[in-house]
């Protein structure tokens, strides 16, 4: 590729400013949260509007030039890293919010705006969007909807296709589709919104959003359990359920991520001895005291050793902390250890957790690896943090097969391999278990990106071109 | 087409008894509840099994024969008819429900399913799936997820793709895709789910499905509001939804509405000079007192002149009965006048509401044809149930002008032509309003079908095969 004329060319179409084809700068987008790569896009372009983003994709097409689109970096999958080389489209200028409308609850935003800044934005209108990512303080609305993202609180409110209500997007042709709309019913053909929603990128450039938001609950409320039996901590969950009560979160530590978190930060000082930590989050309009009251008794039910349960905030925060903390704890398990993202987005049903938390500890045990294990057990969505010694060849040899094996084990319970994280370069492999599945969205990427320029080397969709 | 030789291959797949080419049977599948048609099906084949579909689709595509799913026949769009003849695949057979996990709060059904039934074999487990069709009693769940039903609750339990997490689909080719699965997150590769939801039998033949369910709600209360200025209450469902309460319906009858009840069934005596009822329904596991209230407050503060709230299950009915008669009431609004559905799923914001329901009146007026409008203003769905002379062949003209009209209506809005009907063949030519959406659909289909078998005729598909 010739990058003087890439630079040239792409010049005229963002100004000089907003192109870069130096290392340094390259350097910086050869990698997201998880996936570290020694490739390098090409150049970087930074459009501020639909009309440039379409530009630069005409000009990607007839050229044959991979394009990779980027928010944050904040995905874990490599979704968007450009690992054939080519553009990589940096969308974080397209930060605007076109319009708000308040009586109909909803809000048209570009890609690049930070989900926080939107939750900021419409604080003092009472509303927010209630996608609660971890990565939320970086995380871009235009990644989180090509990575159709989760988060803790989808258990109540869903994830975020459940928010999108119309799309812009510019196709690997160049052209403008609009597609949905600002009504919340609407059957009018496919629904081509949730086909571009969770595609990472591969069909085409998100370059607008119009996103449903709903009130701020007035109300909130936690509810910690310890559990001494896993099983009893995973049969609150359907019992729990069963009542009608929906929490806006349910989260689970085990033993794992409880000595981990006691190590990290011994005054959280949580019980050594438990098997399994629940944490209910409440909300709603109105005081939520009956629904605390339902969970706290149904965890004791259940079997609970110990229950606490607020609806103050400070007290609240405090509830949350060790959940808040174990990411950062799981580095400190064992001297050396670092934590890395592979393997860390199971999905199962929420009854298969206990059994699925048992075998990662006896895989943990296995491997030699410390496994921290937490996670959004009312989706049955779990987070194993391994951690390793990231220099140690060995480490990373057995890192490979632990990854496998815990893949293996949310397949064989009839599981997924990623529940909110995504495909990207991490996981394409495991495409193949569906071949049939694996095959329809390749003739789907084929037909609307006949030269696989859109986000090439993802999801395992390449093959089709080589057919 | 040799029907006889179509008699005999197909007898061969599903045996004498589930065949027919008689024309009095033909001529029961010549139209849905809204679509009739001189057009009858070459032959109709009732398949029991997800191999017998499966032979009979790599048969229909082997021989280039048609091939239209069918469940109930209940849909409003034509979707089900087989308007380009050849084989009617009649799914009622495939009634079985496969697995209930009520750990889990799952259901997998075959698509012969019909709602109601579904609900009442939930209803001892204590759980339900809250899609609540007005056509529960016939509809078939296959054909709720073909059509991507919506209905009465989906204002705050959502429309049927919200609860599909699996679909086992016979693909036109004749094979046997499963995508998605139990997880309740699932974001491995393409949303192959939601293409198939809402793709009104055009891309495959959806023979089993996963669901989620949920408890059934323990306490119910419904509000009733008067208004003598639409404009209020239009302007009270934004105040609901800011109060962060999310009632499981809110339904709007207009004037033209509650003149056809009170003519229709003069004991149920609505208040005659009114602009608009609303109808809430509250819905939760522990009691609604202070939403009931709240709801009250908020319609009195908006201006509504008469407000009656109940948890009571007799006189909750009685509220609701209002609602539930429109339908038949609409045909005795002016002698000799009855319903068509035609023009009658527009959706637009909920705020549109007060102008959409003034302008059709003045239509009403204009083309001098009784429109009773009532729906679902919660999600801007609105129903105008117009009334013609069926014999009378300039009402017939004056109709379909009509039709057009309020179609644009609801496009003038940003709103769209159908919120939970669907596109069929009644529809059709509204997808030319965004000629790009249309192409990005008929690309799809013409790659997973490319012999186009798959019901053809339908949401304006078949010129890429022209082309």
């Amino acid at each position: 590729m010739d990058k003087q004329k890439l630079l040239d060319d792409l010049t005229g179409i963002v100004g000089k400013s907003n192109v870069s084809i130096d290392e340094a700068v390259l350097f910086l987008y050869s990698s997201d949260v998880a996936f570290e790569s020694d490739i390098f896009p090409d150049i970087v372009v930074r459009p501020s509007t639909t009309e440039e983003v379409s530009q630069i994709v005409r000009y990607a097409n007839d050229n044959k030039i991979p394009i990779t689109p980027r928010g944050a970096g904040s995905g874990a999958s490599g979704s968007a890293v450009a690992v054939k080389g080519g553009i990589l489209l940096d969308l974080t200028r397209m930060n605007k919010i076109l319009e708000l409308d308040t009586d109909n609850f909803m809000v048209a935003v570009q890609p690049g705006v930070v989900l926080v800044n939107l939750n900021e934005y419409l604080k003092p209108h009472g509303l927010f969007l209630p996608v609660d990512l971890g990565s939320a303080s970086m995380a871009n609305i235009g990644g989180t909807i090509a990575n159709n993202g989760g988060g803790l609180r989808a258990v109540k409110y869903g994830v975020m296709r459940n928010y999108v209500m119309g799309l812009e997007v510019v196709l690997p042709s160049g052209e403008i589709l609009e597609t949905g709309g600002k009504t919340r019913k609407n059957v009018v053909g496919y629904d081509i919104v949730s086909l571009f929603t969770g595609s990472e990128g591969t069909l085409g450039i998100i370059t607008k959003a119009i996103l449903k938001i709903i009130a701020i609950p007035k109300h909130v409320g936690v509810v910690f359990a310890v559990y001494d039996d896993l099983y009893k901590a995973g049969k609150t969950v359907p019992a729990i359920f069963k009542s009608g009560i929906l929490p806006s979160a349910i989260e689970i530590l085990d033993q794992t991520a409880i000595l981990a978190i006691n190590k990290y930060r011994p005054d959280v000082n949580l019980p050594q001895s438990a098997e399994a930590i629940l944490l209910f989050e409440i909300d709603g309009p109105i005081p939520i005291e009956r629904e605390i009251t339902i969970i706290e008794e149904t965890c004791r039910e259940q079997g609970a050793i110990e229950v606490k349960k607020t609806t103050d905030e400070a007290e609240r925060t405090r509830l949350w902390e060790a959940r808040k903390l174990v990411g950062a704890a799981s580095t400190r398990v064992r001297e050396g250890y670092s934590r890395v993202y592979e393997g860390e987005d199971i999905t199962v049903t929420p009854m298969d957790i206990p059994d699925v938390l048992l075998e990662l500890r006896a895989l943990s045990k296995r491997y030699d690896l410390p496994i921290v294990v937490f996670g959004h057990i009312g989706d049955g969505n779990l987070h194993p943090a391994i951690t390793v010694r990231k220099k140690n060849p060995q480490d990373l040899l057995k890192l490979k097969q632990l990854v496998d094996e815990i893949h293996e084990l949310a397949l064989s319970k009839g599981g997924v391999v990623t529940g909110e994280h995504g495909i990207g370069v991490q996981r394409a492999k495991y495409l193949k278990n569906n071949p049939l599945n694996l095959h329809v969205m390749r003739l789907i990427k084929k037909v609307l990106d006949p030269n696989n320029i859109m986000n090439p080397g993802k999801m395992d969709l390449d093959p089709i071109y080589e057919a």
